[in-house]
């Protein structure tokens, strides 16, 4: 292994801070705290100044809901009623008064599917800004709402920063709030998992990517970002069985009260749970040298050997068309229930 | 009849500069031209400022492509090719340098058949101004060229126009083509025509709603319209059939050498070489009073008649998704042809 | 006027009983019946084996729903409540068990907007038969429903009726729902009107197609039409317009005390209500010659002046796609309530 | 490791015969050949009745051809072209006659992207069946060609197998083509691979579903199957990155002269021409216990590991939809100038 290799570029790439708080040790910098809503968990990060350094995030405010399948009418229920809720509460922590008017911003590419769900929950929100302007009667429960759907720039030929910039100078909301689908580096928040955060947005960039933030900082409105992770890359799942491989054999090793370290068959278990408490030794025996590498260093081994592939792959559920369309139904009518009284 | 009401409203709304010209009965103010490219005509009016007076018309070049079916595999290449020259005339015309960069708006509605010709198209436009942004090496026949869809006020909330106009100013190219569906006054026009114009456009904007162009004028770069009429409304498929009727008598009349007005079968006619040559005198023994109305008068009886139905009716061909399809393909591959070298 | 010529063939086109029934001046040979659901009329109208020659129309159970715009939310769930009462009737009426298993077949061109309604909603119906088959315990409320979507003869080289047929008779079901989109003779019916009927379709025939029915006569399991007419043709609406004006002077008439017939502007009037009681030498004095014609010798002529233009021209109101989504969803909703105990 | 499982279910799911030779030993029962037009290669097995016990595929005839990216214009003609020779030599070798009709059956799902190839392609096949039903003049050069899409399961409740088998009855044509996505093990196939059989295809089954069969054995006429693999499973990709790693150590150890066993970052080395040659020892060293497990045992082992996640994962290119969107073009355009004289 060169050592002299950058492995800071092999770290899993995600755009939760939930991901991101696993992987460190520190836990100054931030506060985090925790409510539930039926089923439905929401977890709160707040991010100071000083954990901007430790934790590599944007200071604000960082609403993370865990949940199980949408897919389930009933249970779609109990998750738009919670993602209602954290919306509002960001909403009330920005100070946003009950006219100010909002562009809602849909990002991603409307023709790959798991990247549709910005585009997709931005044509299901209620537009109301043009009844406004053309001076007619509108109801005192609506708020002046704008859509921006702008593509991406394969398609457009245009930085998606700059095509939202001049749409907002044009028409000058008082907020924004901008829809995405997230990376992820686990397998298991896949669909299930809804980030909410006043930090605003860094649309169409790759990490440390900071002359495209969106932001208050930049813009001198507030910009609350929405995303759901919608997909993680292929090295991302090797890395993560990996992972899952030494929590599997950790978990037979407490519980089985086994000598020696074995594969056995084990359904139904629940990964949340189990910790990976293998010794390095015993890494070794199940996994030889790979055993021994930091996590670093097996993302850039894996990266390496899938790279001759040359593809892009991507790794998603096989209802992921169905799923999308959930989702995306999910979140435009939290916003719409949010933004306009009811 | 009432005359104090003001009969101009009731004008057949045309986008075509043809159908404007054909209803008015000066001949100054304008040029006309023709040239052919194998079975399509090519028109070129071109409007002087006295005659924007006059015509009702912006100062400017119009072309005008006349051609038959393009879902004919045969006819569509010929057709094409004779855009591409059209559209090539119209660039030199403008002055517009080989390496000038563009942005392409695909103005209209996705969502609306006949009105989805300009998003359509905007889609199909080859994109390469983010590989110049990027710093990438971009092979010498190619220019810088963005393409744009903005969407409809319905459904954004904003002014089309102010769309464009916000991302004009954000990205500054140096020159503007917009696609549309526009509206004809006939239909025999509808499909089997494409204008082109320097002239500029005036998104989303009714008869005279001089506010929203986009124009050389307004802009600083020449803005050229393309448009295909796609649609027409209820009325003018009555009105027509009116007119129609007066034509197909006026042929029997000559014709057929017959002494009295009568309703005779006749097939396969073709109605661009018959002119409406009645008598008030006869008009009025085939459709009474109505026979005796001017156009403007019929427009307002059948609109009055119609509006109690509270419909916005257009009438399109029953296949108009596979027309729409073929025109956009059409329009995107003379746009690709015309704005890189070959 | 060539009286030689066969003017049953100009007669309008309908696929509405109610329409039907409006042209012809017996009343013998059916029953009509009429209830309320909030602002929506059912009405009923049974003919019987007499009444076939006289109305030219299967012998059976032909139940209307006239309503107003579905594109009100509230409006919507009123007819929606309507249609799976009057669905649920028909069902009665055929006797069919709680647990008789059911194909609901989706005719006409997903490609062609207003023709879509019959795919669109058969994709929104619940598919339960493969959870029996697959021998999975199914909620006791549940019966087996599959859902077949032919497409049309000019994308599938096949007769809709051969396509069905051949599924029938693979996987027999009990009874048969068709869904379709219908021809109205009259504007006002356009998009406010849901046929249900229990004597079966003919798919993909012209009038007069026997050979393609598929009934009870024919498959001997009853097989429920359910129609809803999106698409008057061209013709139709001219010949629409002549009927208007007369019922537009009839009003002027009877109303302003007028000495002679003029044409005055009047606005919102309800047509419903006004007959055309001109005399025909009052038509004359308003039409002419036109005025003087029978209801099918107009539209021969306007089929006539209309045929050169080759087009086979649809009339629909602008926003067709928005509205086809509506009505879809209503009638998937309807049989899908009516089809499951709740 | 618990012996008394049946690891046959952990073999790696392929479609591709390619593959399943690649994993057996014997070279009986089968005989290989390999042309080559340009860069594709078109590799033809020939599986005899002995082969069929030893390999488990059905005998007959396979063509692969092998290429890259078809989302370059210039190899997508390559390969267009070599995907034509190919078919027509399985239609001379089935001794099907210029006029023998056709019936095309699009395989999948339109509504999930990779499965979305067999509805995409059949919907681009030129249909002429209607053509000679309505007893019109047909150009010498066309045959009688009918596409079915019948979707899946999970939206029509009907077995595939059960509707292709109602629509052959009905319209009997003299042989099928059936288009499907494939499944593959190996990432490097994806997309890259057609295979065309004349062995008849399994809609709908798992493997060993011999009951789902449609072939000449069972309906009598030839059953013509084209597939190209869209996805592989999540575990494909944990189990084929192992593979990779042990190739990849294999190289280092023979080309870089090294003592021992190190991972060397080594980008663009072509896998297909590298051996795993490891010994058993130096991939314990590797892997541990996992080098020392066989390809089924890992199959296992990573299938367990994933299965608390509950997801039914696939990998996918990123760019799966133009993918797909070239390829289902390929193959529609391959087939109608195949089935059609030129």
């Amino acid at each position: 292994m060169k050592h002299e290799i950058d492995l800071s570029k092999y770290q899993a790439h995600t755009d939760l801070i939930s991901e991101t708080i696993d992987t460190i040790s520190e836990n100054t910098g931030y506060v985090k705290e925790e409510e539930h809503v039926e089923d439905v968990t929401i977890e709160t990060i707040t991010v100071d100044k000083q954990g901007e350094e430790l934790i590599q995030k944007k200071s604000g405010v960082y609403k993370t809901l865990y949940f199980e399948d949408v897919t389930d009418e009933k249970n779609y229920k109990v998750v738009q009623t919670a993602f209602q809720k954290a919306l509002q509460q960001v909403l009330q922590l920005e100070k946003i008064p009950k006219k100010a008017s909002c562009l809602v911003v849909g990002l991603g590419n409307h023709n790959a599917t798991p990247d549709a769900l910005g585009p997709l929950a931005g044509e299901q929100v209620l537009v109301t800004r043009h009844l406004f302007q053309l001076g007619l009667e509108v109801d005192e429960k609506y708020r002046s709402v704008a859509v921006f759907i702008p593509g991406v720039m394969g398609t457009t030929g245009m930085e998606t920063k700059d095509m939202i910039l001049g749409i907002f100078n044009e028409i000058k909301p008082d907020f924004i709030i901008a829809l995405d689908a997230l990376a992820a580096s686990h397998l298991e928040r896949l669909n299930k998992t809804i980030q909410i955060t006043n930090t605003g947005i860094h649309p169409g960039s790759g990490i440390g990517n900071h002359r495209s933030e969106l932001s208050k900082d930049t813009l001198g409105v507030p910009v609350i970002a929405i995303g759901v992770p919608t997909v993680v890359d292929a090295v991302t799942i090797v890395s993560n069985t990996i992972d899952y491989l030494f929590e599997h054999i950790s978990y037979e090793k407490e519980n089985a009260n086994q000598a020696s370290i074995k594969f056995v068959s084990l359904m139904h278990r629940d990964y949340e749970e189990q910790e990976d408490n293998l010794t390095l030794q015993e890494k070794e025996t199940v996994m030889g040298l790979v055993g021994k590498l930091s996590d670093e260093q097996i993302r850039q081994l894996i990266s390496e050997v899938l790279r001759p592939l040359g593809y892009n792959l991507i790794v998603t559920p096989k209802d992921v068309n169905f799923v999308i369309e959930k989702l995306s139904k999910l979140l435009a009518t939290g916003i719409n229930k949010s933004l306009h009284a009811n």
